[in-house]
């Protein structure tokens, strides 16, 4: 198979000005993220890539939810071979779903092959989010590339098959909302949950865009016995989609996760974490603690369903109470700490997951690195003080700069475009170096750039808010001033 | 050690007349349940006792719930010395609260010794049930037998430590309710849910009977630390605890329960019960199916806190959902069955527990036989037709005969005496064999029988009520003509 080549450095390099070692580490993780997925070639992206024996080589949400969102607009190749692999894994997913009771296609949340190999269901099964994970990954990758072929052909299945799946998972309550109950968010110390919040909204979108597809392709659909009835019932479940509603101002991240017991924070030794090797599952499960962004993550890829007051309100609260040990965490509050106006936070959580190997951070780098945090260092630059969401018509983009960094600039490769956004002072500049005019949002104004004419904006206001607290000891791990020193060489383990 | 005799046949038999093949199978369900405790000495009852490999000599909480409630009537000291076997092992209870992060002591679902043996804790350590049920037993067994030297010194402390470990196991909401989060009920279909009723109740009346026992016995209060202030908190939440409240005229099994999925019996063939062989625990958990009495469990043991049309809609409600895929259910939903009026149903239900290894119902009685369902037959006659509660100041009956029935009489020991009920066509006779007199409700009205007057009382009539229905094929397993036929031989597994 002929293949395109991966896009060039100069055109997705990251540049960061006012933070040599911070430079460096984005650089290493851009480098190991696309070391892991450029040339995989239809097979899983594992969680470790191919540098560790760690998680025994198996593949979770990470791939779709953390690297495929680098992958699509560094080398949409790779992102593509990725979907297809796991487009690949089809049968066995449609005869999971069958085996749990439901329609369409259960995606395994541990796997080589396709096959589920997690051993805990309640933390690995019931954590459905990955087929709407899955889902929104065709989808970043069609809008961001424009490859209707595989939209037409393996888009629109997966698509299907999946909000086949949501719309059996889920049911009507006699007040008709349409409910989902007892399954696992991404926050792992809450399982076996009430309407989770980022599952729900993801689910609805998974619903919306398989409908969209369906009418999109109808001959397509029509082969996979969609119905005008199926679609409808999709939208609606869509449209009815229980989200708990704020509690003393706070979203909760499930249905009453706020009247679950207080975790003591105060009592708890800093050797105690990770929780989970010092805690049982009940006291964690029962207890408002946060293993990682959970309802954060959905105020980072659902940031359409939210204000921005709830999402301060909402960030503020979570804060308190997660205590990051997950790799997959950091990016994602670093993301939202940006857009909530917490920038020296939002730059330390980046130095968290960038460095997160590079200094040993979770002292297991010897079992492989941890490439969702490499990937997720990349999302924070782009996503965070780039401010780059995808999940409307087109990127939109709301730039700003930590005072530590002088300048900021990184490259995406966007429906045959090579698009570079730079951020320097009070002024954030799009360019696009080929290809044709490209409409973008930048701080709510849709713009359009060209070749020919690059485009300079103010950047918006940073609001200014009280920053957040961690739990004790669970603040960032990674000091601001490390950034302007070169990294110790680390222990091997 | 001196040990009294076991009471004998005369005092505690059960008398059935009208249905020869039940009296038959009632006596050997009685016989064995006394077997397997009248000389196990301190040492625990196994689910199976010792007739078979079955669960592999574990104990559950069937000893407490099923099996000891026969005992403190029929033979008080094997009630006793399994009281005090599983006060052998608060030790290990407390090492494993401690373990869990609780205070008090939390007994194990499942074990030889008194470790917890329990694999998958949602549907064993997180019944931590279990608990109030001993303490229940224990409770029982005091008020039965006026034992104070065994309540003094391990009922104090049962009751002490099983209400310390219910008071950290809950908290307050921001409302001041008392929640219990992330546990399951006696339903097995429904792990890890919130402010299960049965539990809660349960605990409450654990919490206020060790409040009562630390004031009745302050000096053993205060060798186990208890102060005004603990016993204040305990009193606090008990009557703070968080009861969900009915959803259109139904008490929920647990919060939500009665928005949970319904189940689809009209597509679950009749090969795929038992349920749990067939479908995955989150299509169980996920829905309104319900393996074994649970909330109907707590409308027998926690009749106080229900009225009767309450009891009747409730009971009503589950019974269309329940599929008895437990054999610890029937003898309880005879039971409730029989308060609410289904005669006929009350007795099938009977009929099914009593005849479980008889006529092999369940398939495995070549593993042993089913202890739980055995006591709950004693159970089924004593508090489903004798209509017999024993949570109160003194013991309440409330007899009533199904038409197959024309008489049926019971023997209880109580506080050192033998007492006697006879229930025949439109009367009931309570007679004391021998010792003081004793006071007794009979339908509501305080009498007192002594040894030289029994007293006869009319039967209060029978609320009549439309059928409940099963759900289809899980209606009792058992034929009421049956009963009239001496049983034919089965055959071993």
């Amino acid at each position: 198979m002929h293949r395109s080549c991966p896009s060039s450095i100069q055109t997705t390099d990251i540049d960061i000005e006012g933070a040599p070692t911070l430079q460096q580490a984005v650089r290493f993780a851009l480098f190991h993220v696309v070391q892991a997925a450029a040339r995989a070639e239809l097979r899983a992206i594992p969680a470790k890539g191919l540098t560790g024996g760690g998680y025994n080589g198996h593949t979770f949400w990470d791939m779709e939810t953390y690297t495929l969102p680098v992958l699509t607009y560094v080398a949409p190749d790779a992102a593509r071979d990725a979907l297809l692999w796991r487009y690949s894994t089809m049968d066995l997913a449609a005869a999971r779903a069958n085996l749990l009771g439901l329609q369409g296609v259960t995606f395994p949340w541990r796997t080589i092959r396709g096959q589920e190999c997690s051993g805990y269901w309640p933390a690995g099964t019931a954590a459905f989010h990955i087929n709407a994970d899955i889902a929104d990954a065709a989808r970043r990758y069609v809008a961001a590339t424009g490859d209707t072929e595989f939209e037409k052909a393996e888009g629109v299945e997966l698509l299907v098959e999946t909000a086949r799946m949501w719309r059996s998972l889920g049911h009507h309550d006699s007040t008709s909302g349409f409910r989902i109950d007892r399954i696992t968010g991404p926050d792992e110390y809450t399982a076996l949950a009430d309407n989770n919040v980022y599952t729900n909204l993801m689910a609805a979108r998974n619903l919306e865009h398989a409908a969209d597809l369906a009418v999109r392709y109808p001959q397509r659909a029509g082969e996979l016995g969609v119905d005008d009835e199926e679609i409808a019932s999709w939208r609606d479940a869509a449209a009815a989609m229980v989200i708990p509603p704020p509690d003393g101002g706070v979203t909760p991240q499930c249905e009453r996760f706020t009247s679950l017991r207080h975790w003591d924070f105060s009592e708890t030794p800093a050797d105690h974490y990770p929780l989970l090797l010092h805690y049982h599952n009940y006291m964690l499960y029962s207890s408002q603690v946060v293993k990682q962004a959970d309802l954060v993550l959905a105020l980072y890829l659902c940031g359409d369903r939210f204000d921005a007051e709830q999402k301060a309100r909402d960030f503020d609260y979570y804060e308190a109470i997660t205590v990051r040990d997950s790799s997959l965490s950091a990016s994602i509050q670093s993301i939202v700490a940006a857009e909530c106006g917490h920038l020296q936070l939002a730059l330390s959580y980046l130095g968290e997951t960038a460095f997160m190997d590079l200094r040993d951070l979770a002292s297991n780098t010897h079992d492989g690195l941890h490439l969702a945090a490499l990937a997720g260092a990349w999302q924070a630059v782009v996503a965070g003080f780039g401010g780059m969401r995808d999940y409307g018509e087109t990127l939109s983009f709301s730039p700003r700069l930590p005072q530590r960094l002088t300048r900021l600039s990184f490259g995406l490769l966007y429906r045959g475009r090579r698009l570079r956004v730079e951020v320097c002072g009070d002024e954030a500049t799009y360019s696009v170096l080929d290809g044709d005019p490209l409409e973008l949002i930048h701080d709510g104004e849709s713009i359009t750039v060209t070749q020919e004419s690059p485009i300079t904006r103010p950047l918006a206001p940073v609001p200014h808010r009280p920053a957040p607290r961690q739990p004790p000891g669970r603040e960032p791990a990674v000091e601001l001033t490390e950034f302007h020193a070169l990294p110790q060489a680390t222990h091997g383990g």
